[in-house]
């Protein structure tokens, strides 16, 4: 085995958000080299990483000199410049998660078409090159309102994705490549991370769910275990398991599923990184996700996924109204609950719906923990001076 | 309430070795902007601080000066120099613990006779000026073998403790003052951590076991709850928290005991910071010790000291016959043990009994995790390449 710890081993990371400041806590426990990359000087990694470079993460010889100076690489966001990637892979270097599935990824058309050709349970969609052939198959009656329309190429947190239910909608989406699916009613929105490595040892964390806010539909607590059948939840790790196969994927995935009123589950799309819904992990589970993404991408044995108690994540997104030095009001409040912990991302400056942080709460009775939840979520606001 | 998150407010820490930088993790968890002194340039909080000065923490001007940098002053290793910080509070810094608390606890003697005065239970003992103070009173058959012998000033991690037991041992000690106590058997070495806020919030962790190694007498795990009856570990904490109270303090303590053979509890010594003993709460605890110090530290509300899972801790130390670039052998073998977490600590070269890392062990059943305890402790070996 390669000798990572306290050695003279470079890890390179692409990107240097809350993602990569999150990472940073576990090489840092590890004593793992790491070197990151991210366009903005003040990125939450900046500080505190052993070296930041500064560049742009789309640009190909930002991507390709910063990868010849490390030992491995890999990414706390996808939407890089992946010829650089291939490039440093033909050349030599190890990359995961792999650039031939980050490409994949990184197109919703090429990621639900692969989802077809894999036997992947997910909803019907169609493909369209351009804005035009959509409203082309509009008026040909091919497709009828409502119907969802993805952005195929770097949709991000609900960005990129629209119910279409008018003529009105339809006209005012972008012009560019984008698919449609059928408007499938959902029951819950489930997740799962899977954790694989080199040598293909693999395991999936438990199913979470999003609950969402009855009226303004955005999540509002990520819960772990979710609060579905044991049924349903064997069938999401499993589906989940086989997503991951089918890409003989290294590194962490996280598959976003719909479980439908016939308990049906269909993958809505996959990052193929830590993610959101995992950061319930850093104080529910025997091994967090980020600590479980080195292990999966340094081909170390795979750390247990189960929880030691039930977890529930609320996201800290800067308040309507507000723009400028941030303030976390009433985080004093919080502070006072039993197992209530708070993630400050490190961003300086707030604006309305910028994720700034997020709050775990843990507690051996699920119920418990859901209530404070919510008793956090209408306390913490977050604002500025 | 100060504004401590993502703001210009500034931590300073006195001391940047591996408690430090445990600390660095929660700091960065609510981005509390942190500058270290140390002496060492490649301590290991070095490279992810906020900022780094490097200087003697037993230099007046040094840390006066650096004092003059921060906005509220804490430690990380009690061996700093307390004029200065006198000097800095009289100037209204707020150096948490206080700098009249870290002078008793500086001088073995002078903590010695803080128990007495404060009614708080401890072994009996002598107090020498110079070691030819204490043999005149073994000449005149004062004191008789064997005794334990504490150097008054800078004793750890058993460097400055020794049992007496002959002429020659008495011979072999360092001249300088000195305490005495009688060697008094005990069933069990407990420890206890109690956290205080300034606004008086006080709460002690549960009590923890040093279990030793039947012949080495080097403590080899240290366990989460203490195998111990209800009763003394009642007793324990209750004592634990009459010294805190004693000694008004603000921030972690961690109180050092010894059970007797009647089930008496003595303090043996306090530890005015976080403590070895309290590692396992990183994976244990609702509240790890370091989030704690921060908590209580900037008047905060204390978090729950209870556990989630039980929890034991192994040190990694420098394996004897290895000097030079560390390697920590059989790392992998470890990994692949539910429930196993190794910290690493950062510091690139080895040497016999040097304080490399630790392995937190956690599980729901104590006496699991004791067995796994031991197979870590066989298995994994810091050695040099």
């Amino acid at each position: 085995m390669k000798n990572y710890f306290s050695s003279s081993f470079k890890l390179g990371v692409l990107g240097g958000g809350q993602l990569g400041r999150m990472l940073l806590t576990e090489t840092q426990k590890l004593d793992i080299y790491t070197v990151i990359l991210d366009g903005n000087s003040e990125a939450p990694c900046a500080q505190i990483c052993n070296e930041f470079h500064q560049g742009d993460l789309l640009d190909f010889d930002t991507v390709y000199n910063f990868g010849k100076q490390v030992d491995l690489l890999t990414i706390e966001i996808e939407n890089v410049n992946i010829d650089a990637l291939d490039k440093l892979e033909a050349e030599g270097l190890t990359i995961y998660p792999k650039p031939k599935n980050l490409r994949i990824i990184q197109n919703k058309a090429a990621q639900k078409k692969f989802y077809k050709d894999h036997d992947i349970p997910t909803a019907p969609f169609n493909h369209y090159a351009y804005l035009e052939e959509l409203k082309h198959s509009y008026e040909n009656n091919i497709i009828n309102f409502p119907f969802v329309w993805k952005s195929a190429r770097f949709g991000y947190d609900g960005n990129g994705v629209k119910i279409v239910r008018s003529i009105e909608d339809l006209e005012s989406l972008p012009t560019g490549e984008c698919i449609t699916e059928q408007l499938i009613p959902f029951k819950n929105e489930l997740a799962v991370i899977v954790a694989r490595n080199k040598q293909g040892e693999i395991k999936t964390y438990p199913v979470v769910e999003m609950e969402f806010h009855p009226e303004a539909n955005q999540v509002e607590y990520v819960i772990c275990p979710a609060r579905i059948d044991e049924a349903v939840a064997k069938k999401a790790r499993e589906v989940a398991l086989k997503v991951a196969d089918a890409f003989d994927f290294v590194g962490l995935l996280a598959v976003e599923m719909f479980q439908t009123e016939n308990n049906e589950i269909l993958v809505n799309e996959v990052a193929p990184r830590t993610h959101n819904s995992g950061h319930y992990s850093i104080e529910a589970s025997y091994t967090n996700q980020f600590e479980q993404h080195l292990r999966s991408i340094l081909n170390l044995p795979l750390g247990n996924t189960e929880s030691k108690v039930a977890g529930i994540m609320v996201n800290l997104v800067g308040a309507e109204g507000y723009t400028g030095e941030v303030v976390y009001k009433n985080i004093e409040e919080i502070l006072k609950v039993d197992g209530v912990t708070p993630h400050i991302y490190g961003k300086k400056t707030t604006k309305p719906f910028r994720k700034m942080g997020h709050v775990t709460i843990v507690n051996e009775d699920i119920n418990e923990a859901r209530k404070v939840a919510q008793q956090v979520k209408e306390t913490i606001k977050v604002i500025a001076k």
